[in-house]
C-alpha cells in the first residue's frame, strides 16, 4: 500500500468510525430536534444563497476548463431557483411523518408474553452520486429525519458545491445539539475513496448510488455490503383484449411522452391482437403528432407501413427518448411472457376492463411496480405518498419500488412480559 | 478450469436453471394446492419412514467409519420420533396463512390512482446446512408455503438422508402438478457446489445458512448474494434499580438454565450496583443449583467471594454453556453501552417496573429482538407466532430477529386507476 492509498484508508476509516458514533445520537433523537435541523438548514440555504451560487461557480469554472459537456454542465449549476427548491425540499420532509419509534402489530401470545415490532433507524447509510449538488441536501434530509448518519460522496466535479452544502448541514446539526458528523460529505475526488466507502462493512449498513446505469454497475460490482439500486427502466404497457380504446391512448401517449428521460416512462408497447388493426393507426397518429420514432414487429410493420423493423435487441432497450418498440400479442401469457424475459423488473402496466386479467397481471408480473388502468409515470416516491424518495429498488430483498422514509428504516422485534418465562 | 470444476458449474447452472423456472409457477400456484404438497408430503414421509431410516442408516455407517464424534451422529441420525416430528412440523406449516398476495396499505391518492402493496415470493432461495436431515423438509416445507423456488445444499455426511427426502419431495409436488425441480437436493459433495451456489446472482436471491458459526462466516465471506444470517447469539439481561425481584430471579434463571446451547440463552448479566449487594447472593445461590459457573467483575467478586474474575474476552463470549458472565452496572446508560460494546445484537432483556426505563431501553438497544421484563429464550419464531423459522436474522436490511413465512416474501407497490394519467 502506498503512502497515498493508505491516507485514503485512514480518511474513510476515520468518517466511518465518526458516523458509527453519530449514528447511535440520531436514533435517539426527537422528531422536533430533527425537524427543526431541516428547518434551520433550510434557512440558512435561502440565507447563503449567495456564496452557495460562488462555491458552484467555481465547480463551473473548472468544469468549462475540462471541457464537460453542455448537459453536465446544467446538471451541476445552482441557480437561485434550483436553491429555493433544495430549501423547498428540506421543509416538506420535515412535515413528513417520522417512522422511528413506530411500533406495529403488537399482539399477545399464549405464552403470556406480548409481540410487536418497532421501527428503528439502519445506522449508518452511504450515498453515492453524480453531477448534481442538490442531491447533498435531499439525501442528507432524508438520512437525517429517518434518524440514520450519512456519508455523501458526490461527483468529483461538484466538490466546491457539495463542501458548501455540507458545511451548513453540519451548521445546523451542530446548532440543535446533534453530532455534526451524523452528515458528512466525503472532502478528497480521490477514486479510491469510493471502494473504501464500498467496502466498510463495519461501519455502512447501506449504499443506495444515484446516478446513471455506469455509475450503478460499477457500485454493485464493488461493494461488500447492500445496495438499494436500479439499473434500468424498460417499462411495458400491456393493451388487453378488452381494454378501454380511450384509456388505452391516453395511458400509452402518457407514458411515453410526458417525459422521454426518466425510468418510469414506457419503452415498449404490447398489444392484443384482435385490437392491433383497429388501434395502432390511432396511436400511431398520436405518437407521430409528438415526433416519437416507432419500431415494431412484424405484425406491427403489416399495419403500419412506415413504421421499422424491432430487432431483437430493442425489446431489452430503455431508449430513455423519444423512440417506442410495439409488438403484438397473441394473448395475456405472451404478454406476461415478453415483460418477464425483456423487462427490468421496474413498472409494467395493464389497461384493461376485464377483472380476471387485472388480477393475473398483478399477481404474474414480477415488477416493483405493477399498474392497472394507469400511467408507468406514476411509479415515484411523490406520486405514491411517501414523500421525497431516495431512489427506486427494482431489488427484491428489503426494499422495491420507490424508496422513501421508510426504506432507510428497519424493524426489530419488541417483547413485554410481566416476569414471564419460557416452560 | 479443470473437468470436475467444469462439471460441478455446469451442474450447479442447470439447478439454477430450474429453479428460476420453477419459481415462476410456484408463485402462481394456489393456497390449496401448495397446502395440499405439504400434507401429501407428511403423509409419505410417515409412509416411507422404513426407507428413510435404512437411508439413514447409510450416513451414520459412513459417519462412523469416519470417526465422526457422538454428537455429530445424534444430530445426524432419524429416529422414528424425529421423522414423526418432520411431518408435523410439515402439516404445522400447511396450517400457517400463506402470505402471498396479501395486499396491504391500499390508499387513494390526490391524482386518482389508489396505491398499496402486495406481497410476493423472494424467487429462488438457497439454503445451506449441516448434519441434520430434518432441516430439508423443515425448509423445503418453508419455501414452498411462501412460493418460492429452492436449492437445498446439507452436509455431506447426511447426503443418503437427505436425497431420499428430496425424492419424496419431489413426488408430492408431481403428485400435485407442481415442478419438481421447485424443491432440488444438491446431489453432489464437492465443496465447489456451495461457492457457485453463493455466487449465482443471476438465480438466487437470497442465501440462508443454517449452522454453526464457521459455517455462516465461511457463507457470508463467499457469498456474492444477500444473506439471511446471524453469527451470535451473545444475550444479555439486565436488571435495572427498580427491577421486582421475584421477575428478576426468575427471568435471569430462566434465560441461563432453560437451554444451554441455545442462541437465545442469556450469556451476561448487568445489574444496577443498588441491587447487588442484596440480589447477587440470591442469584449464585439459584446458579449453584444448576451448577452454572459464575465469572464477574471486581465488583461481582468482591461480593461473591468464590466467584472467578471475568477477562475482557469473557464479554465477548457466547459460552452455549453452564457459564455465566456477570457485571455490575452503574446505571441503565452503563448497561446500554456494555450491550451496544460486546453484544451481538441478537436479544437483550430489561428486568425494570420504570416506565420511562424500559421505554429508553426499548428504544435504544440495537437488537433484533429488544424485551421488557421477559426470558431472552422467548426469541424464537413459533413463540412470536411465526410458525417455524428459517433462521434468526441479526442483520438490519430486509429481515431481522426471527425469519418465518414472511421474510422469505417481499413486497411489490400496486397502482390501480381508471385511464389515469400523469398531469
Amino acid at each position: 500500500m502506498n503512502e497515498n492509498t493508505n491516507n485514503v484508508h485512514e480518511y474513510m476509516q476515520s468518517l466511518g468510525q465518526h458516523a458509527t458514533a453519530a449514528a447511535r445520537e440520531m436514533s435517539k433523537a426527537s422528531t422536533a430536534t430533527k425537524n427543526a435541523v431541516l428547518q434551520d438548514l433550510a434557512a440558512r440555504i435561502i440565507e447563503q444563497q449567495t456564496s452557495l451560487v460562488e462555491a458552484n461557480g467555481l465547480d463551473l469554472e473548472a468544469g468549462r476548463a475540462k471541457g464537460l459537456d453542455a448537459a453536465l454542465l446544467d446538471r451541476l449549476e445552482l441557480t437561485h431557483a434550483r436553491i429555493q427548491s433544495m430549501a423547498e425540499g428540506l421543509v416538506q420532509i420535515a412535515s413528513l411523518q417520522d417512522p422511528v419509534g413506530e411500533i406495529s402489530n403488537m399482539a399477545s401470545r399464549p405464552s403470556g408474553i406480548q409481540v410487536g415490532q418497532m421501527r428503528v433507524p439502519l445506522g449508518v447509510i452511504g450515498i453515492i452520486y453524480e453531477s448534481r449538488p442538490n442531491v447533498t441536501a435531499d439525501a442528507a434530509g432524508l438520512c437525517l429525519k429517518s434518524g440514520n448518519a450519512v456519508i455523501l460522496r458526490g461527483g468529483s466535479e461538484a466538490i466546491h458545491s457539495n463542501q458548501a452544502i455540507g458545511a451548513l448541514i453540519q451548521q445546523a446539526l451542530k446548532q440543535a445539539g446533534l453530532p455534526e458528523t451524523a452528515v458528512q460529505v466525503v472532502a478528497i475526488t480521490d477514486r479510491q475513496a469510493v471502494h473504501e466507502l464500498l467496502t466498510m462493512d463495519q461501519h455502512v449498513s447501506v449504499i443506495v448510488p444515484r446516478g446513471g446505469k455506469g455509475l450503478i454497475k460499477r457500485v454493485t460490482a464493488d461493494a461488500t455490503i447492500p445496495v438499494i439500486k436500479h439499473l434500468d427502466g424498460n417499462c411495458h404497457v400491456y393493451i388487453d383484449e378488452q381494454a378501454d380504446y380511450d384509456k388505452a391512448i391516453a395511458i400509452a401517449v402518457n407514458a411515453k411522452t410526458h417525459r422521454y428521460g426518466v425510468c418510469n416512462a414506457m419503452e415498449t408497447l404490447l398489444i392484443h391482437e384482435s385490437l392491433a388493426t383497429t388501434l395502432l393507426p390511432k396511436l400511431a397518429q398520436c405518437f407521430a403528432q409528438h415526433e416519437v420514432e416507432l419500431r415494431g414487429c412484424e405484425r406491427v410493420c403489416a399495419i403500419l407501413k412506415q413504421v421499422l423493423v424491432a430487432t431483437n435487441d430493442d425489446w431489452y432497450e430503455e431508449y430513455l427518448a423519444p423512440v417506442l418498440a410495439i409488438k403484438v400479442v397473441d394473448n395475456i401469457d405472451q404478454a406476461i411472457d415478453h415483460i418477464e424475459m425483456y423487462g427490468s423488473h421496474h413498472t409494467d402496466v395493464i389497461v384493461t376492463e376485464n377483472f380476471s386479467n387485472a388480477q393475473k397481471f398483478l399477481r404474474e408480473v414480477d415488477s416493483s411496480s405493477v399498474m392497472v388502468n394507469a400511467s408507468s409515470r406514476f411509479a415515484d416516491g411523490f406520486e405514491y405518498g411517501l414523500g421525497a424518495e431516495i431512489g427506486i429498488s427494482t431489488d427484491k430483498i428489503h426494499a422495491r419500488g420507490p424508496v422513501g422514509l421508510i426504506g432507510l428504516t428497519s424493524q426489530k422485534y419488541i417483547v413485554f412480559g410481566d416476569g414471564t418465562i419460557r416452560e
